[in-house]
């Protein structure tokens, strides 16, 4: 068991763990191990914690001999992306500004996953103050692609998805501000959900814009990731733009297929610029998702070039907003990338941003009114497969994050989106499915991922791989 | 019963419609008459509705007649600031660029006050755009203060009232960004309410600043105005900003005195550049409230003065934001002082915005705790006597406007807020009183205010002031 462990999903693992055939420390000390090997190749994290990992672990073990079984993760070694808070745990927020930063408490949505059980192996590699999907990372080394060690992983988030698709945990926390879960899990193989604006706190989370920041669940299958949504949502005070709407339930629950389910086809902006290659895996991934007894239905949306213009205003200003303070005492910390991206939002003006927030408010209702006749839209997740690492220009940078993927319109709607793998590229470099559903409909999106997911092989694949990485 | 029954409180008329002594047609024709005699010397209003209110009245006076009433203003005639929709019906908002505009449906706070009887028989008089407490109004004639014709009535809702205090009406609404709705009121001897933000729905208000706007009634007693408040308020989907939360219930109910009751003053800010009679005036309010058993305590509320700075910084953001394409297109027909005040707007950068947001969410907090051991906060609400009626440079607006009074601190903490006749400045120019309650705490303000109204003569001071003013 000791190889194949770590290619198992939290949900297989959880049942061993609740009947004692594998113990939590254990399985803290062989994931702890596993990282040794191959964190040096990688640069998954940014501080590995084992000695508060064991120690969490022999409490969680302890419990577990007693019968007692917190929830759905007890015992399960998971990775946060070092942008949320630990409490006595340094919280860098991959910036050298922060780098000897110690909070005091842990972030709400880590909170929630300790009381379900999780134990926390290492705070996740990310770009500096997650601004950044494509470019190096000069403080904490660049994560590497465990699929291909010269190719990016994409982020912000990489490193909780370099973690995850190398078998480093079997879970992982994300924020996502411009597709920054969503980019890292497709370019990795691996899923990851953006909440519903309000959905799950960003308590303890260090914010890049909060008008746009979502804290959201990372794993290896639909399934895990689902596990990992419902222990970390709901209300939380602490956060202000936290919502006391429910979830909308589970639809039907496990199913093996998608009929009367409906899904809509915005072939404009969506699935302009795509490789070639990956324009055809994402149309056999339509092809199968109708196989599965889904209508594809093609819709339109009015706007979406504006508000990619407006999500940027906001992100900048909001972002600015935020920096500046540490920019005027430290501006000497931050990378030049960053420092150039921060700049324009120091010249927009208070109406440019207010105009775009009028703009996000109606056309939220106009995109909730195209896709009132579909249960979710569907598009491509990464258009192009993952950059080779080498530096770039700023400005390069840039270009190379909308070359990437159309990912931030999810952010500015607030809507829930899901990036679930749906092939490879030269059958090597992964490539995401993107689903986006209406707000507080996360839990529907799961189910239609997770059934399309268990229709193909994929995950079969990644599991396949993180067995044979060591 | 032909004079002075325009000198009777909404409440004192309701049970004699209801119990058809006094017929709604009857009483809408009389008041119409009154309007006539009265409007030329005051200008309350920038359109008087006859046939609009008499075909009402006549709908309201059958349904009477058949037993049928429909809710506790049923058949009484109410002023609306002409910032408020009435569908087909012009709204200015006091404007010259929407002086042709006929809305298609009522505001959602003039429909409801329909919904309960009233019988809307005049749009009042405001400044333009609701812009301006101490300005002349360029377009529609300045309103005149009822106590005292070559004095201001103050605004922006100076329409309202001044219709209210020369007995033009029974009840009125008012909009209050700054001070719009309170800062009349305290000058016309009349009550005023800007309740908490959320608890009134402003859609169908034309915006001045959405942040800081609130819709509110206006009437002669507190009494009135809380049976006003009670028709209007409530969660409104049309509303972005409308809340779902609950009102606190009425404490208590009536009651003679107000044992048990703490009031906080902090006389920092609040109490300072005050007219030395007013200063004497709110003494005594202070020593009458002692009297009636409340008990006052000396608070401090820490960053009052950067709350102004941040306030203005909002309004003006904001104000422009709205009025930008509308300037564009028709900026010569903006008054001078209008464009003067946009034109701070114009040259707000992001960051100065949302970091006015980000200190106002700290400071709502912050004063929420610090008024966390009182009932309300008692204050000055104007602190000079109405000036005399005279065009002033734009700067000059602005600098009588803050002579004036405090008054935008509660639009900016979003906190209810009531203003009370306190007594006369040399026996005849009107002074009110400020409490400013905790968020939801509306009912709690308008029982403190209805005790020590009842404890005092001003509301029968201002029925004879009606009576006798034909």
């Amino acid at each position: 068991m000791n190889e194949s462990v770590h290619s198992l999903t939290l949900s297989a693992l959880f049942p061993l763990i609740k009947d004692k055939q594998i113990s939590p420390a254990w399985l803290t000390e062989q994931t702890l191990r596993r990282i040794e090997s191959l964190e040096p190749g990688l640069r998954a994290f940014i501080r590995v914690l084992p000695e508060e990992a064991m120690e969490q672990s022999r409490t969680l073990e302890a419990e577990a001999v007693q019968g007692y079984i917190r929830g759905p993760l007890h015992g399960i070694p998971v990775a946060v992306k070092d942008v949320l808070q630990t409490g006595g745990i340094p919280t860098t927020a991959g910036s050298k500004v922060l780098e000897h930063w110690i909070p005091d408490q842990d972030a709400t949505a880590v909170a929630r996953l300790k009381q379900a059980g999780a134990i926390v192996i290492g705070k996740a590699n990310l770009h500096e103050f997650a601004m950044g999907a494509t470019t190096e990372n000069p403080h904490y080394g660049t994560t590497r692609n465990p699929w291909d060690r010269d190719k990016i992983a994409g982020g912000s988030s990489g490193g909780s998805a370099a973690a995850l698709a190398a078998g480093m945990c079997f879970g992982a926390l994300g924020t996502d501000t411009a597709g920054s879960i969503r980019l890292p899990s497709a370019l990795c193989g691996t899923v990851g959900l953006k909440p519903t604006y309000g959905a799950v706190s960003r308590f303890g989370c260090v914010p890049f814009s909060w008008s746009l920041d979502h804290v959201g669940p990372m794993a290896r299958t639909v399934e895990d990731t689902a596990i990992l949504f419902e222990s970390i949502s709901g209300f939380d005070p602490k956060d202000a733009a936290s919502s006391r709407r429910p979830l909308a339930p589970d639809p039907i629950g496990k199913r093996e297929d998608l009929k009367g389910f409906r899904l809509g086809l915005c072939r404009e902006y969506f699935f302009e610029g795509m490789h070639p290659e990956i324009a055809g895996i994402v149309d056999r991934a339509m092809e199968r998702l109708q196989s599965l007894g889904a209508e594809i239905r093609e819709i339109s949306i009015p706007g979406l070039s504006e508000a990619q213009g407006a999500a940027r205003i906001i992100a900048q200003s909001e972002g600015y907003s935020f920096h500046k303070p540490m920019l005027q005492h430290a501006s000497g910390q931050y990378s030049e990338d960053v420092r150039f991206r921060l700049e324009f939002g120091r010249q927009v003006s208070a109406d440019d941003y207010l105009q775009a927030q009028k703009f996000r408010r109606k056309f939220i209702a106009s995109t909730a009114a195209a896709m009132a006749t579909v249960d979710a839209l569907i598009s491509p997740m990464n258009h192009n497969p993952p950059f080779p690492i080498g530096s770039v220009s700023p400005e390069q940078a840039i270009h190379n994050m909308f070359r990437l993927a159309k990912a931030p319109l999810a952010n500015f709607l607030g809507f829930p989106a899901l990036s679930v793998p749906c092939g490879f590229v030269e059958d090597r470099l992964p490539v995401g499915l993107q689903l986006i559903g209406k707000p507080f409909d996360d839990r529907k999106l799961l189910l239609i991922g997770d059934v399309y997911e268990r229709s193909e092989s994929w995950s079969e694949r990644l599991a396949r791989h993180i067995s044979e990485l060591l």
